[in-house]
């Protein structure tokens, strides 16, 4: 068994889904979080100045997806079949794209700019995205986007959802993912109702 | 054996290390290019808008380090141990994360804010990937990214290697590699020497 450190801020984002994965694999892991105004001294000893980290038997290394999948195999979340892993990769990196996009417009200070952006996203690529993570997950049989199972996939798309749900972006309304796409809306609902999900949230 | 279809432009980039490992591999499959002129017509025919997409057995699936590790697999480019497959995944996803920072300087109009930006991304996370790129190849013995062996991680530093050394980058040297990160230029050298990477280039 290998000797586990996750590194993340004390947030939802890109090293929350890995969280989820080891928790709901029950594989022992040192859950370390980065508070915010810690994070410009620490920042030099990540390997790309970025966070998440997975540190493995003492080798940092980091890279959201890539962590993703390492501990999705190893709790048992990571489609052994080629085609249906490749199908959990594209979803993943999928999201980390449009992510990306979405991110960058909530540091822009000016608020009428920061509106424009958002409302623009929202037109464009948020519902683009979340209408074609719908149709994929029905292409894979409506309840899970890899492999007939669990996956990393769907943890990543959970935590995506999550945000948007939480109201964090200014312009894109809470309600979007009901009206663009709500079988993702049920899907984020039914992995909700996950035992280690529950547990981990504190419901 | 699935029927395998790589639609990508008719240039380098991101679809170019999926095509080299098909040809190390000898994989059959159909070599889409399409033209720059055509792209704004064939682009809503793809997954999320973007290239480069695999159709595997008729299904479309998009996201270009996906790809690369589906035909990595197939290649036998891509390691069976789970650390070796993460440390393969993150220098692919490193090399996503700094090609995504560089690419969106080269369409800028205005000449002295290219310059000033290029500038800037040379003096931070060009040298600063360089050289993390070059020490992670020190770690796992200073010949292959991964496992021991030619992955298709090494396909994606070469063809980012490439890219650096062509001078498509007005203000980023065709010098900077072998300044920065001289070991990774001898990995450009000795992967150039693949038969099968000379044959697709037609060396």
């Amino acid at each position: 068994m290998h000797q586990l450190k996750l590194t993340y801020f004390d947030s939802l984002g890109r090293g929350e889904p890995a969280r989820l994965a080891l928790k709901i694999g029950n594989i022992p892991f040192d859950d370390e979080r980065i508070p915010i105004e810690a994070w410009s001294k620490f920042k030099h000893s990540t390997p790309f100045g970025e966070l998440p980290v997975l540190t493995v038997d003492g080798c940092q290394i980091s890279q959201s997806n890539s962590i993703n999948r390492f501990v999705g195999r190893l709790a048992n979340l990571y489609p052994n079949d080629p085609v249906q892993a490749l199908y959990c990769d594209e979803m993943m990196d999928a999201v980390d794209d449009l992510l990306q996009k979405v991110v960058i417009t909530t540091v822009i200070a000016d608020e009428s700019k920061k509106q424009k952006e958002q409302e623009a996203l929202l037109d464009g690529p948020v519902t683009l995205y979340l209408r074609r993570f719908e149709e994929r997950l029905q292409e894979n049989g409506g309840k899970y986007f890899a492999g007939n199972d669990l996956s990393v996939a769907d943890l990543k798309v959970f935590v995506w959802v999550q945000y948007l749900l939480s109201g964090s972006l200014d312009y894109i309304p809470t309600e979007t993912v009901e009206r663009t796409a709500p079988c993702l809306l049920e899907h984020f609902n039914r992995i909700s109702q996950n035992p280690a999900i529950k547990r981990h949230y504190g419901l």
